[in-house]
């Protein structure tokens, strides 16, 4: 270890929320392994945030305040800048931008800032020679980037997917184990701090299909494509589906699942985040809580699963730091595996030609013929029907539920069937399909 | 990238066994994706293994042959070379020694040899700028050194624990579902190739123990110290064993578990493997067959769990490359995540003076005053019995069976009571004990 290699690596924080709190906590808790591991000092050069007043139980006062975090892109004392405000554009790419554009390291916990801008922020990084890192994007504290990007470079991964939000998580299982709907457990998920104010970016599935997306790009060597996941959350999602679930062997997960397949015209990604019938016996099933797990497929590794906290400021301050360790080690290798030019741009594949076992939930009149009416939409669909349920009671007010799993079919097929029933009045909800995830 | 960098990695692989022959398939199979990962071409100059004219089903044409691999050390075509051999000392540590001092990268499969002389090899490692790495020791497939020595690098960690050994994972899972007794459940293992035709190593702990040695020092910062591994099998498990088990909500899993507590004299490690009660809802309980899974509980991070094939040509294969593509990328940092001069020498705790909660199975002579011996044995030693289950019919023909579950304890309580019933004829076999793992 030379003399140069020992000095320190000098951050610049933006945002002190509980998870710049907690970085600026870890760094100092655990200043000697960070230092032993990092081979020289991790150091905090500046801060800053909305508000300079407010008490966030650590001590600021040896850190330089930036009025304008924009400045810290320009700081001759600044080696890297750890982002964590959070906001795809605006003022926070602006400030991810110029970092790199500077030749500064960024290390981001900004899942939807790498989901839309990724792919340019690491072709700045690239043509800059500075590192870029998003552990934190990714299931909290869970090493699933590094995982996927070293650990697992030596494999061809076909397929990755994974409990990606927390929250969903949470009250799904909350919901299993209560027996209580989707509206209560949220209210109770809120209170307890699962769940945000506003809980439409976790519960409707954008927040898992922002870090299924980071996790295609980085498992295929593929270009990062948010826009193309196809997207469904779980505030459908009824204590009774959960039931008949249960009965039929499964448990029900919001998933995302990104897969390539092999055409003539070249590979094509198929990215989706739904909630998911899952078998028991799966890796995936018992994860409750707030867990994440990821599992990746690799053709020589097999089944590799990474489970923890995928939220929280303990979890994602070990991420961050995590990556500033890397950097401070002078390993600053490109942020998705391969440089940029080679990430291969891979268009969607078609959803409706995957071939699935489905579970399909109707909300029904209660009334003679509506049974006959849902089966030959099925069978003129060419949806074959495994098992089917009516259950006698009304679920909430609003009808019979008839619940049914198909057989192995196109999706397409399923969707088919759905068109048909849609302008029916013998249903008084629309329908609720899950798919069954294939183990 | 300058054309400096792009000159290629140059292997020569020693030992071509299935592992070795699985590299061999891995680079050629993923050749261009694991250049892009590596940023340069990884390319095979030399290989040895004893016998040249077997078929392995690669094709060898296009290398070296080195009838003495020691020779692999000295070659001016070889970057690192690949140690597929096995056998922690002799020929193998020789090659191990001599390749490192040259200055070149080793990359191994070899657990007893890093768990032996780790320490040694990383120091010489280090004096020679050589690059030293072993995913594939611990854990097959799974990216758990890579995931402890950099992927929760920022975490003090004081417990580290799993499923290490997939030959007793796939006995006791197997003992389980089919209710069969160890020695047959072995020979079955042995007949479908998930045991060896000597199963020592594996059914005695000791292949455990070695992983768990390697995963405490990364995991601690502290010396490797084989050694002092507390080690018990799995011969003596009983299907009646896995039976009352199960009737108190755990399976029988084999776990090492390394943790550190703090002395007035420092940090004491204590390295124990052994079979032990795992609660159901334990995220351990559900890994079944060849399968492993480390579990790590970081200050920062919470537990982190991760897990896959914990053998095989393919995931060892996987690991092997995985290594490879770091070394090519240039990221040939500390083995041991920190200079070996910082790793802790750590005296081993007194794993008398733990708590824990015991399952302790006796089988006695079927006559009257056994169970009130027994059981004021346990009450001189100060042992606290919770629950405890006499069964009326003999397992087997040596005896009748009696299970107890014990209120948290010192160990040492349990091993005194054990002692003291050591000399009586009412026992018609040794005591089992196994701890039930702490959650």
């Amino acid at each position: 270890m030379t003399g140069l290699d020992r000095k320190p690596l000098r951050l610049a924080i933006a945002g002190l929320g509980t998870v710049g709190a907690g970085v600026i906590r870890l760094l100092e808790e655990n200043r000697a392994l960070v230092e032993a591991r990092a081979g020289r000092p991790i150091t905090i050069a500046a801060v800053s945030a909305r508000d300079r007043t407010k008490d966030r139980g650590v001590d600021l006062s040896g850190f330089a305040w930036c009025d304008d975090m924009a400045e810290m892109a320009k700081r001759d004392d600044v080696d890297v800048v750890v982002e964590l405000v959070g906001g795809s554009d605006g003022p926070t790419l602006a400030l991810a931008r110029d970092t790199l554009a500077a030749g500064k390291g960024l290390v981001t916990a900004n899942k939807a800032m790498i989901a839309h801008h990724g792919m340019e922020l690491a072709g700045t990084a690239e043509t800059n020679g500075a590192g870029l890192r998003f552990e934190a994007a990714v299931a909290g504290g869970i090493p699933v980037v590094k995982g996927l990007r070293e650990g697992a470079s030596a494999n061809a991964i076909d397929r990755v997917y994974g409990i990606l939000n927390g929250t969903c998580n949470y009250i799904l299982t909350a919901m299993e184990s209560s027996g209580a709907d989707f509206g209560e457990t949220l209210a109770d998920a809120q209170r307890l701090g699962f769940a945000e104010a506003d809980p439409a970016f976790d519960i409707d599935g954008v927040d898992a299909a922002h870090k299924l997306a980071i996790l295609a790009a980085l498992s295929f060597g593929a270009q990062i494509d948010f826009e193309s996941v196809e997207i469904d959350g779980i505030r459908r999602v009824r204590a009774a589906d959960i039931a008949q679930a249960d009965a039929l062997g499964y448990v029900v997960r919001l998933i995302g699942v990104a897969d390539v397949e092999q055409s003539t015209a070249g590979p094509r990604m198929l990215q989706r985040v739904r909630p998911c019938l899952v078998a028991k016996d799966h890796p995936l099933a018992p994860i409750d809580g707030p867990t994440n797990a990821v599992v990746a497929e690799g053709n020589f590794s097999g089944r590799l699963l990474f489970q923890g906290a995928g939220a929280g400021d303990g979890p994602t301050a070990s991420a961050v730091v995590a990556d500033l360790i890397d950097l401070a080690r002078g390993d600053a290798g490109a942020a998705f595996s391969v440089p940029t030019q080679q990430l291969v741009a891979m268009p969607k594949a078609d959803s409706g030609a995957r071939e699935s076992r489905s579970y399909i939930r109707f909300t029904v009149a209660d009334r003679p013929g509506v049974l006959a009416e849902i089966t030959a939409a099925m069978r003129d669909a060419g949806v074959s029907i495994q098992s089917l349920i009516q259950e006698g009671e009304a679920d909430g007010a609003d009808g019979v539920l008839v619940a049914m799993v198909t057989h192995q079919g196109p999706v397409r097929n399923v969707r088919a069937a759905i068109e048909m029933l849609a302008g029916s009045d013998s249903l008084t909800d629309d329908p609720l399909i899950m798919p069954i995830l294939r183990s």
